[in-house]
């Protein structure tokens, strides 16, 4: 295992510096091959440091390196990339762009993630566009939805490159051979659809090196119909949405039934246990953030709301993508297309 | 109120003759005003009929019309609507054509019922598209997601046409005097979307008779942000079936647990009561179908396995649907849109 440098925004998120910093300590303890730079204001993450006896034990395993400003969840991605050179998000794309740390994790802004990620790390030769692909739970454990980035009004090309890209992932990340691909489509059948996913369609069958196991509808998803689920980013973003607040919504209103009185409180003591077992099934922190595919380097997205475990995950990530040479898998995949042309 | 004859298609569905005779035995108890027409086999629809004692009761309020044709769910739409002129779904779709029903309610292929109602009864003048716009649940009363039809690739044009109708069905049907209209979007921002989207949040900044609040992202949906959300039938269908997905899984798998041990099976017993009452509101049968509006005639469009409560409920839909002038109320609205361009 070669040695995995990780820039980590220590500053993003709902809950940072706090749970940055300790994802920090938790996984240069799970993995001795890990170097971490930690940006953020360097007294703030010092002091966070202090709270862990065995930090000290870390100390030649990591870096911390000030970056005083901050980019707010609301400012123009644009402007901030631009302006906000001493923010933490920024310092941390410059790190994976120049080679000083070969990936990055941040739970900060979204816009300013993906943006960077397009014009500082920049995209590999041959990548047309850079996709951002969440793992969503199933029944049957967790599927890849790319793209949710922020480049909607995708081409079919840009489809093909995703299900090329997205099918590797899996493969290495999740250690499936042979990683279902579906296309997100509005019925089952080959001719259904809108322009867009007919001409994709067309394409994905004659793409050799991947499981295209044709359209797959939405409400077969969280089923786990597929392991991979190729979309444009606009239909990737309202399933990803649709998920969160479905799922949400539920839970909330049987938490708040459970609640209502004496005799249900009863019966949610009797259940709680092994309901919590049953729904970690569908708790996809301990996959990590979304990774960024496609760029120089790789850009873990973690939730604004993360907690350490996600942030932890995500730079366990990173090492994974070096270790099984991701990118060189993608790169020679995406050159492959590129010569089919 | 005036009498609404109805065309209801006996043989559509997972249950029909069954559930479909029920739901017009009911829809008749409720409502003096209904004439039902029931088309399908005729032997197994008066076999139905005898079941109930007070059939005969009504029987100058029905009448029962030979269909002997089946049309099943795999065949091609167009084809069906044209070779199976002896079908129930097509005798309905020339009743509401002809004047002889104000409106037809079918559990059947959905595929025939779009092209039926695009093809045989026909758009009001001025309409480009109809759409079909299903209710879904929602924390605070359902949500009319307009469009979920056969035809995606839509035009901003279209979605300000679904906009108008929207507000005007959801207005009568749910008696909401101003229903906050949404533009289904992946961000809240004015300059968030794609580009079907940024042109038509455009125009519905200008449009005067609806209550236009701006873009509406997926995750809020279930949370009841609006009463109309608006999008095109791609994206539409998208939201439907990932909602029914998550919800039934998330329901299954919480059953599931609930069943998996004497303790659980306890608690189950002291929670059931109470999570039966509060998932009643999650229950969309109660609205009936989901109706296809901007035709000369109402068809409401019910689910495959549909009971008797959504097919009758989709009948007295048809009756307020009669009341309310809706269909004028579309034409004059969209006759406005005309005038404006």
């Amino acid at each position: 295992m070669s040695k995995t440098i990780v820039a980590l925004d220590c500053m993003g998120g709902d809950y940072a510096p706090v749970e940055t910093v300790k994802a920090a300590v938790e996984a240069l303890r799970e993995n001795n091959e890990l170097f971490i730079k930690l940006f953020g204001k360097e007294d703030d993450i010092k002091l966070e440091l202090d709270k862990y006896d065995d930090s000290e034990k870390y100390s030649d395993r990591y870096e911390v390196i000030d970056a005083p400003e901050i980019i707010e969840m609301d400012e123009s991605p644009v402007m901030a990339i631009r302006t906000k050179t001493e923010s933490s998000i920024v310092k941390c794309l410059y790190a994976v762009k120049h080679g000083e740390a070969d990936a990055m994790v941040s739970a900060g802004s979204t816009g300013a993630n993906l943006v960077g990620g397009h014009v500082v790390i920049g995209r590999l030769k041959g990548v047309e566009r850079p996709p951002l692909a969440p793992f969503l739970p199933t029944k049957e454990g967790p599927v890849l939805l790319i793209d949710c980035g922020a480049n909607v009004d995708a081409r079919p090309s840009h489809l093909v490159q995703f299900a090329k890209m997205g099918s590797i992932y899996v493969q290495n990340a999740m250690g499936i051979e042979s990683p279902r691909v579906g296309l997100v489509n509005i019925g089952a059948e080959e001719e259904k659809g809108n322009a867009l996913t007919k001409e994709t369609f067309e394409l994905l069958k004659e793409v050799d090196d991947i499981n295209f196991v044709g359209n797959v509808e939405a409400r077969d998803i969280p089923d786990g119909a597929v392991d991979v689920a190729v979309c444009d980013a606009f239909v990737g973003n309202v399933i990803l949405k649709t998920y969160e607040g479905v799922g949400a919504v539920l839970l909330s209103t049987i938490k708040q039934t459970l609640m209502s009185s004496l005799k249900t409180k009863i019966g949610a003591l009797l259940i709680k246990g092994k309901l919590k077992k049953t729904m970690k099934k569908f708790d996809i922190e301990q996959y990590g953030g979304a990774p960024m595919l496609g760029l120089k380097g790789l850009l873990v997205k973690t939730h604004g709301n993360s907690k350490s475990v996600e942030i932890k995950n995500s730079i366990l990530q990173c090492a994974m993508f070096k270790e099984y040479d991701i990118s060189n898998k993608i790169k020679n995949s995406i050159a492959d297309t590129q010569e089919e042309k």
